[in-house]
């Protein structure tokens, strides 16, 4: 875009626009893709797969490849120092599992998926959609928002480069 | 700090107002206390740290209180893999070692400490400060930079309450 130079009503030079700037930054434009596993998978397997895809959070589906639950590198961790071989474990045992995980929707802001990651203490999100079978709700895992998302934004919205503004 | 409001001259409006607003954050202003564990701990004892200290790095000092090496969580899970027992290996086998551990400055800008996070794959840095001894460079350990860290600053940053801009 051109750059405006000129004389323009600012109104408010506290931070507003800036503020309204970052607000618009939406997770659709951000995320990454999801990394997942099946609830059959072995602890073993979902560590080789965090290693090989270099990921700290990692999800769970059913045969359905409907969310079910999530692991964290803490979670694996923690097995990992258990007595039992992990060959033996299937994931579904370790994780945090539906409902009590927390997701994000494509729609949602930047902001708000990072306010989820800070208050709620994690370090990713799956990106869902909702579907709906039978009056009961699942949702289908289509993306990945992590506190490496939010530091990679952070960076282009600092460089001017994010896809909201327009700098030379 | 009262809102200025009226017409101003802006003379850019591309974004150049708000990247050098943010450009201005710096690492002391937003840094963690760094959590350590000497040379000689055991990796058992870092695994158990890193837990109950909910850090995702751990730094590693000698004898002199001086940064010799760095643990991610990665590090402690590939370690607790292994056939060995944990409360038999210390730290510094399997730590990355100085001078191969990336550190940043009070000083620097918190931009510069989240791109040596995103361009590295790390998850945290050192705060360090320099010390000369006989010619020799060695750095004290004073603070901690993580994901975790940049995405606080991104949600200040949204909702306009970081100290270097004035929101009502």
């Amino acid at each position: 875009a051109k750059p405006r130079v000129g004389y323009f009503y600012t109104g408010d030079r506290s931070g507003k626009a800036e503020a309204d700037r970052l607000k618009k930054m939406r997770v659709k434009d951000y995320q990454s893709l999801p990394v997942v596993v099946k609830e059959v998978s072995t602890v073993y397997d979902a560590i080789v797969t965090m290693f090989l895809e270099d990921v700290g959070t990692i999800f769970v589906v059913n045969d359905k490849d409907e969310l079910s639950g999530i692991l964290s590198r803490k979670d694996l961790l923690r097995a990992s120092m258990g007595k039992q071989e992990l060959e033996n474990i299937p994931v579904s045992i370790i994780m945090t599992r539906m409902p009590n995980v927390a997701v994000c929707f494509e729609e949602d802001t930047l902001l708000e998926a990072a306010n989820q990651l800070i208050h709620k203490q994690i370090d990713g999100l799956p990106v869902v959609e909702k579907r709906v079978e039978n009056d009961e709700t699942f949702y289908g895992v289509i993306g990945r928002i992590s506190k490496t998302t939010i530091t990679e934004a952070f960076v282009s919205l600092v460089n001017g480069d994010d896809e909201t503004g327009s700098q030379l």
